[in-house]
């Protein structure tokens, strides 16, 4: 029976990982019910609050245009403990090699995640590195955990979203996964498609530097896409989110090959964007100061928060129709982090 | 060649490994020379001192007479967080999931891990799960990553040990090793050799309590067993390590398994046994109190430590001769954590 099984759709970020998750991970490690799911926990300590948080890398391939498995492990991890709006500071890398991989691929690897972690501001200050035999990993797994630390008067998490906020993207959506799916499947492009894995941190910090009470949520659309993470976001703040298909940033590229491949970029992952949802008043001066930052240029608002609904996300089409918008159902795109 | 490619013994926490983590993977990720290694990162911040250590479990079977991978995957966290001195706080957890693995596995898993957490005290606090398509993975793989909190005046290092003092093990050794191995291989066995997989935090909180200063260093002595663990602290503290071959705890199975097979249980991994080494005049008082804990019942007197040698570690055998130990070379068992 197909229920006794872990499926591929159970990684998906979506709808399946869900379940698996308030079903059976969630309940048996916390022993609570399914609570708010945030990019990071965020633990007091003496007073100090810490954000802790981590994520596995198995994308292929391992090197792909825009990055590879090292920089994605870097930057995705720091990008969670930046969405809970901690600095972050010290990582961990937990490597899963296979017997037989290549030396100079691991050199590579490292050294990439070493240039991430000094552009991030980050330290890799603890590590570990297992061997399996041939055949019982795909080349090289990496795990990266993550310290951050929350200043005073931050307090972001997907349960913030108010009636009336903005929803602001940083930039084109898509690329991530559509560079990473082009590279695997050999597609022959007349552009590259290049990944916008990237640290978020330092684009947090001009944001919240706008004013803190006023930005609510930070996430970053990463498995399952702008699509997926719109909708825990709504579920968590029992709001309604909508938004202006006319208003997202898209590639032409990516959209072409969305478009080839039937593919909804909406639900394509991201590694180097964010969702902010802001105060309305707050949102012209949010979105200035992105656009200054080379990872916000292209930054627009997409979409408005309205009370009710009980977690509905829709978005308005070019025509002016409203659909309703859902989180990835199966698994789109599989291994794209 | 074969110095190009990754070899299983590269996982095996022996001379490889030493060799693969100080030429690549550490000055690449840190950027610096090969510091001293001890079992978890401690981090000032703010003024507290925190310890941060990350591992990945790949082991095969993943359940095994006393434990499976996700005990062993937060006691062994635990463990490397109260080798420093540390109170274990948090965990996270990330699985990396082959597609087609039982469900029921699974909850069995993580169960156990909730359970192991509970009485390690430990609360697991984020986690991530991936999918990969079936073959791109052995059934189930989990990295914990780990925080704890060091208390004023704990100070214990790999570099601390000095002349006079004694080594203590809190145990039996190579109860781990031998029990994953005879269940891998379908040993039929006249006893069942159980893992010794334990949280050793309370332990190791008694024997603080003997005396802060006096402990100068604790170590788990997992992959590579304790031959291996005694040359890394031999090095890092510059001294010879004298064992007393006769005083080795050993279990009769394991004693029998390991003399059928030719392993040296010095060479075996253990996951619930540590190795101290204290000033001589807190020798009784700590090994009396080890003794009256349910995980160090066997704890014994097993050498001392001798100025110069530049990191020999040598064994006083049966006879009365001397034979030098070297670090594991190849990889005797693999996965077995």
């Amino acid at each position: 029976m197909d229920n006794d099984l872990i499926l591929l759709g159970h990684g998906s970020g979506g709808v399946l990982s869900h379940k698996l998750l308030s079903d059976l991970v969630i309940p048996a490690l916390s022993g609570t019910p399914l609570a708010g799911q945030d990019d990071a926990a965020v633990l007091e300590l003496n007073g100090q609050r810490l954000a802790f948080t981590t994520d596995s890398y198995v994308v292929d391939p391992i090197f792909f245009p825009g990055g590879h498995i090292g920089t994605l492990a870097v930057n995705g991890t720091v990008n969670d403990l930046a969405m809970v709006g901690a600095r972050p500071l010290f990582l961990s890398c937990g490597l899963i090699i296979e017997e037989g991989f290549s030396r100079a691929d691991l050199a590579r690897i490292v050294d990439g995640m070493r240039s991430a972690a000094d552009a991030a501001g980050v330290r890799i200050v603890t590590g570990d590195t297992k061997v399996v035999p041939r055949g019982k990993a795909d080349k090289i797994f990496i795990n990266t955990a993550g310290i951050g630390v929350c200043d005073q008067g931050v307090v972001l998490s997907g349960s913030n979203a108010r009636p009336g906020d903005k929803i602001i993207v940083s930039g084109t959506i898509g690329d991530h996964g559509i560079a990473v799916m082009a590279s695997r499947e050999g597609l022959q492009l007349s552009t590259e498609i290049r990944s916008d894995c990237a640290a978020l941190n330092g684009l947090v910090a001009e944001l919240l530097a706008v004013g803190k009470d006023g930005v609510r949520v930070l996430r970053d659309p990463t498995r399952g896409g702008v699509a997926t993470t719109l909708k825990e976001i709504a579920l968590q703040s029992d709001v309604t989110l909508t938004l202006d298909e006319a208003a997202l940033p898209l590639d032409q590229a990516v959209k072409g090959v969305c478009a080839i491949l039937g593919l909804d970029p909406l639900y394509v992952a991201n590694e180097g964007k964010l969702l902010a949802l802001v105060a309305p008043e707050l949102a012209e001066a949010v979105l200035d100061r992105m656009r200054r930052h080379p990872l916000g240029r292209d930054a627009a608002v997409i979409g408005e928060v309205t009370a009710g609904g009980s977690g509905r996300v829709q978005i308005r089409t070019a025509v002016g129709g409203l659909r309703g918008v859902e989180m990835l159902a199966g698994e789109q795109l599989p291994r794209i982090c």
